[in-house]
């Protein structure tokens, strides 16, 4: 499944920040559109990537994850995050083994989000395969009441090894009426 | 980058073969273009891939296939083979460790093909997450003295466990004026 991010002056998602974290940033947007296999949307920018298999999750953590993920579109979760990321020709050039390790192993990518299910809802999308300025957009959606804890969650990501990285990064943050 | 695969009646590469191993075929076409980031040309069909990181090569493995690796478009290797295949949904959503001990432990992929190098040169592209009727398009080229080999390649990796989850395959072979 292909999905589109537009960013522009339509769409139910406000953007409330757009911060640029890493490299260039995204250029300012009042709203936010996710089209599931639509019709090309215009926006000021446009960001697309595939929801696709898993890269790095092993068995036991596929049953943890899928026993406790929560769906998107739950009514309470007004709030949301779209997190693009690019990582480095490095990264990429890395065997499975080595990024599985720095992944998991050592940065507990996997683990630590858990910890956060069923609070924030997460889609991975990848966009390296398309020649997407950004290999990965990960959208999460939460209740404002769990706002805090999607703060800590990023804040522990963004400091382990495997977030040493990335490139680029912007964070955007977006509300809809409840 | 993106790679595209033209079949129509232009092109450096002579079709001599265009065989259905499962599933659904390819339309008859005489010639073959291998398009690298151009513009799409139109053909009979057009298949698509990323040329993307590795997905299942260890530190070990990465080693041995970077020391002896071919390059393509070497002078001698005027045949060449195309093998568009797409697996089934029951393989995607296996965990990666479970996928990579089908892959490599239990089938051998790695190893196998690791015997055919130098003769053989091979490079993988991604169909998946362009939506695309094919998961990997495998493009091999090859000496004609090194055919036999090449075969005895196919048939080894035909056998393994990992290639029950073929869905669909196509087995196209090509030649080019030396």
């Amino acid at each position: 499944m292909l999905v589109t991010f537009v960013g522009g002056e339509a769409g139910p998602w406000s953007i409330i920040r757009n911060d640029p974290i890493r490299g260039d940033g995204l250029a300012a947007a009042q709203r936010l559109v996710v089209e599931e296999n639509g019709e090309p949307q215009r926006g000021v920018w446009t960001l697309r990537g595939s929801v696709s298999n898993e890269r790095y999750v092993n068995s036991r953590e596929q049953v943890g994850l899928r026993e406790r993920s929560p769906s998107l579109g739950r009514r309470e979760a007004t709030s949301a995050a779209l997190i693009p990321i690019r990582k480095s020709e490095d990264w990429w050039m890395l065997p499975q083994d080595v990024r599985r390790a720095i992944f998991e192993e050592r940065s507990r990518h996997i683990a630590t989000g858990l910890e956060y299910v069923p609070a924030v809802a997460r889609r991975l999308h990848h966009g390296r395969d398309l020649a997407e300025p950004f290999d990965f957009l990960t959208w999460f959606e939460y209740a404002p009441r769990d706002a805090n804890a999607f703060e800590e969650l990023i804040g522990r990501l963004r400091e382990t090894e495997e977030w040493t990285y990335v490139v680029r990064e912007v964070d955007l943050r977006l509300e809809r009426d409840g």
